[in-house]
């Protein structure tokens, strides 16, 4: 029997480290040695969450604590805001623990912060070692230096729904890789965990809107995310809304169909790129849905063409709190650590409604 | 033709003052004078909530404008938090202002304000004067005394509904005064215009509980509103509860069905009950639902009774904006000037799904 | 004071039937004269739903009975499956009454009913005669046609959304005329009134994900809706989404922006175009939300554009059964009868959450 | 190794039956053999479900060939409406199968058969021969007596949740047992998976309302599964509501308060009982809420209790899919063959929103 991989979260409070540490908590394979959150400080984390034993029993420590905690640990998972990774990142690194960051701290070039997220990189160089994997598509090579990542650049949910949703399009050579149009909903645990008046139920519930338009800081990622997957494209055209639900993403991406192609291809296209795949599935357009995929590290893919329209729309469904956060980062982790992809993930079976 | 009654509304950001303003914009006979808000100062309040013109252009003012405008209306709705309308209300009578007040600061006995508000009520005197009305309960004697009240303490939304609920079993009898339960469930727009975690969508969607439980600020007033109404009763237990549905309350109120009552007695109290009043309908049990009543200042109401279990069931179905609270302010100001009860508000003809 | 306008509706069960009846039965000008629905025959109008006095009172009558029912009323509006109001059409107009059909019989050309309705379409004599009006598109030429005009083709949801979110832009020749894409989204009851496992609450709430992908018979409508508002276009790809939400419709349109226009240019055409609107505002991308509409008669539209993407994106939001169906139903029916368009309309002031 | 034990699932394509294949399909010591279902008869499994394989690769059986197929297996969950499992458990009985049926067929007395469920109960002999069974309530006894049951009654949802809201606070001696009140809400999927027009979402989203008001089958059911955990009660009053949520159940019980008792002896009461269970926590009344249990095969209770009042609440939370039906028949079939009754359960960890 192998020795456990001992990890740590920082930020567990939060939507995207809780699901983390329930899916850590039942893994064969890692061993939850501590959580970190301000806002839970010293209460056991099984009264906070529901984990299973022993993960139940640790004790949520404080933040400030975290620095001294990385060395006891094999790897850490940064589920903290961007300024937050950045500034914790250069400490793990430096107390040798290996890093999965899920904020977007490590996922694009220098020069695109400033535009999308509205600072000045400090650590260029951790950018350039930042290892930015969607397994599904930035496929073997990423998986490859995944072995040897320090750092781990996590991908968005927006970004892995939508360049999923895209993908075997460009791949098959369904569509152009210029003009691309990715329209997409997500439910409101997106948005994390926050104390607004818009984010409230009063004002949540029956509304459904757009946001950040033209502004969103996943549209340049989900352009880096296909340039890595080798599949470069034009500058893509991002909308993100918000759905008055809790969990999941549907991405709508619309491309120009490439002469001569079809619906027939469009369709081939998916079932082709989902053959072999462990979380991938493909499906009829209209079955491409949240129900589906929901609490599971799934992918769900569809697509259509309209020769007349000069046309191909691909369909991508995830929960973005698994495979558009937590369970894709423990998917990566899998990857690190030279363990199949899969382990302590398939049980995440989803529910009936 | 009659000189318009004129109207202030402080506190108009708030959901109970957004639903007045709207309903008081379309009044035959009110006027909007000036509304106040200090989140919406200086914007038009037509920018910030869908009313008709000419209300829809006034300029919103600042709170601390609200002393000097009492003198220029003659009836202003207090939509502000107790310890607000505490304040506020002597300015008012002071510049010969009549009063809705919709918060809790007058409803109660001196002597309950400790216990259940957490603070010891600086105007005793005040609270003589206020006249607490629910027209269909406290009936004809209050809408009497109506015509001449100062200060009209509009009644919460959760003992509006549990009053009615249990008031016609009472008076016909049908069950004891003694040991009545009311488990109450509200949509979360009773909860106020919020920003906190716990009221987000993420943690209300798909959820439900109880809340302040033996502890609801709304417990004694359900008992004072039925003493007004001619029905003293023992102390009331009441459970409140939250909904996933933004408006609407459901009380299911039980009762000690008295020897020798029935089914049917239960069924004709509320039949009995309703007959003539514009506001109130009679349903069976499970036609008394939230889709009825929704945007209306409509009660529905229903009872039945189990003589082998010795109990009675009275359900209570409002819109808790409306009849628990705007609605029903405006139906106790229209008593106050002599209009019509139901001036202006029939049209709230409730909405298909 | 004029004589009233005599109006029956026949499928006044559904859900534009009811919310028909709803607006009707407050409209100062019209009076309804019967209503049809087998499912309702026999029963009081306002045991079935809340309307106001006296449509409240009105006896629900067997569809057998429409035809004979025409002659006594002015104007009918069928709020029937396309191939019911294909067949009482023509009685309606033998008998001399005007009509304003809700279904999709009288939308298209005959050459497009077999591929996207599914059927050949059997008087393409009243197709030719009919008038196709969203007034705020087709505008003072459509409204003067109204004022003859024996059948209307009232649009349906996604069509008014959609053309009215894209229309702006091409007017002011801010987008080309190919390539648009309209990504749409509804609430249920576009579904209509169902009984079906796939639309029970089980099975949708929490869920979201597309329908009809491709073959939606709202795509020729839309094109057929510019082309009438003289902004032909090549051919729309359109898709539509199912919202965990009763109510309300969101188009989310994009399209290619010509050389040179920029994102003011998006925002001062929607500018422009509400001006003097009666229904229609404009607002910030991000606020072209449900909430903002719903239970009105309102189109909210907003735009933006990235000329660095080469796209320009229009918003358009509606409530499905008001401006979608039954509103904009009697928006038509009032300038038929040269009345003004906003008659009974504007004290559809929405509701606050 | 043990020798798995092979199961059958009759109806799994109901919601009870589809949580129950895939709680089984992930379950260590259970196989998957065999599921039947019309619907979905000839399809694979994983097709119309979420399920871990090797069962996603089963081929679902037509109800027809269920018959032959009892002898085949160890164990067959009945996930049927009473009258078919009626017909069915004779059949399985005399293949030498042994069953646990999660209708209501062998709940209650034969006596109380005409009165709530409609129809004479045509095998008291079975009746005779079920052991119903809640293991919290009914306990080492039942246990026992699981072990040699040859046909097990699985409790039905509402009287779980109601019998471990009420059972501790009986045991502890809290309250009286006479007067209980039980004012019970569940999520949407406790009615089935029907295609009905009130269960639509348009119908239900936003709605609230209680059914079956005094005449529910599960009244007496509460009342047996008391007396058969050792805590005679008088006749109970039950209440269900509809929830606008899919799953879940909250009940919340009224008892009389014994002489000399206190909140802390109700909160004592359910703090003794959770001791040492696996599925039971007791938590402040305000935290008994449906997120904390959805998903898992938990139950949460909590108690208060107002000696003013003369009054104890006790409340209790489950997933009604899960501890109110498919979790729970595991649990009864690990005790039924021996296991730790947490087999396979733990890992339904729920989820964060």
């Amino acid at each position: 029997m192998n020795t456990p991989i001992r990890v740590g979260i920082v930020g567990v409070s939060g939507y995207s480290g809780m699901e983390l540490a329930r899916i850590v908590a039942a893994h064969p394979a890692l061993t939850l040695a501590w959580v970190v959150s301000d806002k839970w400080a010293g209460r056991a984390l099984g009264d906070c969450l529901p984990v299973a034993d022993p993960a139940a029993a640790l004790t949520v420590r404080p933040q400030a604590e975290s620095g001294e905690a990385f060395g006891s640990v094999d790897l850490v998972f940064l589920c903290t805001p961007a300024e937050v990774s950045l500034a914790l990142a250069p400490k793990a690194l430096d107390a040798g623990t290996r890093i999965v960051d899920l904020s977007g701290a490590f996922r694009l070039k220098a020069a695109d912060y400033p535009r999308w997220y509205g600072f000045d990189h400090a650590r260029p160089d951790l950018l350039a070692q930042a290892v930015y994997s969607i397994p599904e598509a930035t496929g073997p090579d990423g998986a490859g230096s995944l072995r040897a990542a320090r750092l781990v650049a996590n991908p968005g949910c927006y970004p892995t729904a939508s360049a999923l949703a895209v993908f075997p399009l460009l791949r098959a050579g369904v569509i152009e890789p210029t003009g691309i149009i990715v329209d997409a909903k997500s439910g409101t645990t997106g948005a994390g965990r926050k104390a607004t008046e818009e984010m409230s139920f009063s004002e949540t519930d029956g509304d459904f809107r757009a946001y950040r338009v033209l502004r969103h800081q996943h549209t340049p990622e989900i352009e880096r995310a296909l340039a890595l997957a080798g599949a470069p494209v034009g500058p893509v055209t991002f909308t993100a809304h918000l759905l008055p639900t809790r969990r999941g993403i549907l991405a709508t991406a619309y491309g120009r169909l490439r002469a001569g192609k079809t619906a027939a291809d469009a369709a081939a296209a998916v079932q082709g790129f989902a053959r072999g795949q462990a979380f991938v599935r493909a499906a009829k357009p209209d079955a491409v849905r949240l129900h589906a995929v929901v609490s599971t590290n799934r992918v769900l893919l569809g697509a259509d063409a309209d020769p007349e329209r000069g046309i191909a729309i691909g369909f991508g469904a995830i929960d973005n709190l698994v495979k558009g956060a937590a369970g894709q980062a423990v998917q990566n982790a899998n990857l690190m650590f030279g363990l199949d992809q899969t382990t302590g993930l398939l049980g995440l079976a989803g529910s009936t409604p």
